[in-house]
């Protein structure tokens, strides 16, 4: 059977998050119901990281299987009719060899978070932003990544709920920068925990306070405790921005 | 009477514009609304630019007066309090002096264009940009710019509706850049006639298409004759980005 890989935007405001649920609309079940209303085929796709409700993505990838041959591009424009008025938008779709794994070919993954640091709330990016009333240090906050970089056991910066075997990530890049009156964390690795990059969002944002040091930030990671863990950063300012393959 | 300047940013997507309409919510009436709810006077703001529904502001500056002094801080975060829900919000309050007119003391306007050009539609910028599908040579669009720079009769890209007395306008900047699937035209002047930005802007997408050339451009310049521009472009790409002021 032919294999084909999406790239996919979307605004996850009025989802539930990636991944299918019985009482409210996904991204997944949007897709796959557009994938049917095409081809007549009702398919599963597989995608290189759920998100979560209210987080969103401008390079999210996904894959399924067909059983019959399609033009990518006549796959693409179909299933971007078909998703209106959904805000999701099918950028690319190409044909793949039927090893090609969506989530388990994936090399690296590459997340945005978006930080709106003014005293006003946003009236042009609401829910596209976290928004930080209080003036934050990006200097600070991007010296204290380099705590962060590298291989750790990342237990203090991951859900409860997360369902990974083992808590060792690979930290290859975590980077802030302010761009006017945003603060942009830009994390790339492998693969992240769930809610990686928010908790160390919300850990980093208590360092551009001026609440936590570097330090502070290294040993909340050795403790390698949830509890010391800081206030989570919201779903709204965080973007899936693309995934590596080989 | 004390006079306050506005800093102001919105989204213009729920609004008729600017200006005040007897049927439909207007960027004006809910701000006075607000300058009602907290000082309990009716006042009537001014404004640098009336945008016209659709058009978003990062920088829109409006004045009025109070017969009280209040500190500008708190004025602000009483207005930001009380224009809830509305997509406003007030960047900055400062008091002026009473010679100062938003309109007509401002030296220079900042306009900001954006369109999406890729084949997918925005699934996060909706509303926000202009959805070009055609691929776009911005090189060329700006290479175009050359030609409406300086001072020139605008009739080509000017309203029907226009109320300016002369079609008279020095244009001092006007530039085209890609930024990945953006193409952003800036335009800076000390006034803009009305619909002048989303017109040139229209004309200058022919010339990004190969549809016209850059003496296409100046002889539609030169013809002083509207039914010469190009399809306007839409409301919603436009940004008022910031106004100077001595």
């Amino acid at each position: 059977m032919p294999r084909y890989k999406l790239t996919i935007e979307y605004d996850g405001t009025p989802f539930v998050g990636w991944q299918r649920q019985a009482d409210a609309l996904s991204v997944q079940e949007a897709i796959e119901t557009a994938i049917e209303r095409f081809s007549g085929e009702a398919v599963r796709t597989q995608t290189a990281g759920r998100t979560d409700a209210g987080v969103h993505a401008r390079g999210q990838v996904a894959h399924f299987d067909l059983s019959r041959e399609w033009d990518p591009f006549r796959i693409s424009e179909a299933l971007n009719y078909h998703l209106r008025p959904n805000p999701i938008a099918i950028l690319a779709c190409e044909k793949v060899g039927g090893d090609f794994e969506a989530r388990f070919s994936a090399i690296a993954r590459h997340y945005q978070y978006r930080i709106l640091n003014r005293r006003a709330r946003p009236a042009i990016e609401e829910g596209k932003v976290w928004h930080v009333a209080v003036q934050l240090d990006a200097d600070a906050m991007h010296e204290a990544t380099k705590v962060l970089l590298g291989r750790h056991d990342f237990t203090t910066f991951r859900s409860a709920q997360c369902q990974a075997n083992s808590p060792l990530r690979t930290l290859d890049r975590l980077e802030v920068f302010r761009e006017g009156d945003a603060v942009i964390i830009e994390a790339s690795a492998r693969s992240f925990l769930h809610h990686q990059v928010r908790s160390m969002t919300g850990s980093l944002k208590l360092v551009g306070e001026g609440k936590w040091s570097s330090d502070d930030l290294g040993a909340a990671l050795e403790a390698k405790d949830r509890a010391r863990c800081g206030p989570m950063a919201p779903a709204s300012g965080l973007y899936l921005m693309g995934v590596d393959y080989p």
